[in-house]
């Protein structure tokens, strides 16, 4: 794995990452935000199973490392929209793997 | 992101895999496994922060997702080794993803 670069240093890297996007929901978060900017209601509805609660924890740790932007419109009543950032999306890579192993290990594990 | 497909089922694989791989510590503990077997004093050392308690939880989640295998040694006393399976070494390309995500994140964010 990394070709046998397992200096303190990569391992370092690997923590900062998980870090950033620990738990069920961060990276299902930016996932649903990558087709656009989405309101909270829309978001809460398309991630499925997050409650109230949790999606606005997650989306201020998501602000708070520059994942994604919280943008109010100066609308009657205040119109709010979160979307993701470009290092959000540089996360793209990170999700597509996930994404096909989560395939793999369906297969394999869960057996559907 | 992933070529526009977002349908629900893209979403439940990125779910599956990372109900697989929930937490700080699991892809640590796979990248430490995946230079070689390990006892759990060893593994303790090698992922830095970890309790004795979170390492033995983690294991045998990962043991119970087929990612690490638990090899009894008939000596006096037996000697217990912990390595990666191939279903675990799998998922390399999500951690070398994490390992350059990880790197151009502290350089952004966190500023080291």
């Amino acid at each position: 794995m990394l070709n046998g670069d397992r200096c303190p240093k990569t391992m370092l890297s690997i923590k900062d990452a998980l870090d950033a996007v620990e738990g069920k929901w961060k990276l299902l978060i930016l996932f649903a935000l990558s087709s656009g900017p989405k309101r909270f209601t829309q978001l809460a509805k398309e991630v499925n199973g997050i409650t109230d609660k949790t999606l606005s924890k997650e989306l201020k740790s998501l602000e708070g490392n520059q994942l994604v932007k919280r943008v109010v419109y100066d609308t009657f009543p205040p119109t709010v929209e979160y979307s993701i950032t470009s290092h959000g999306m540089s996360l793209e890579k990170v999700i597509e793997e996930l994404h096909y192993w989560g395939l793999a290990h369906r297969k394999l594990i869960i057996g559907k």
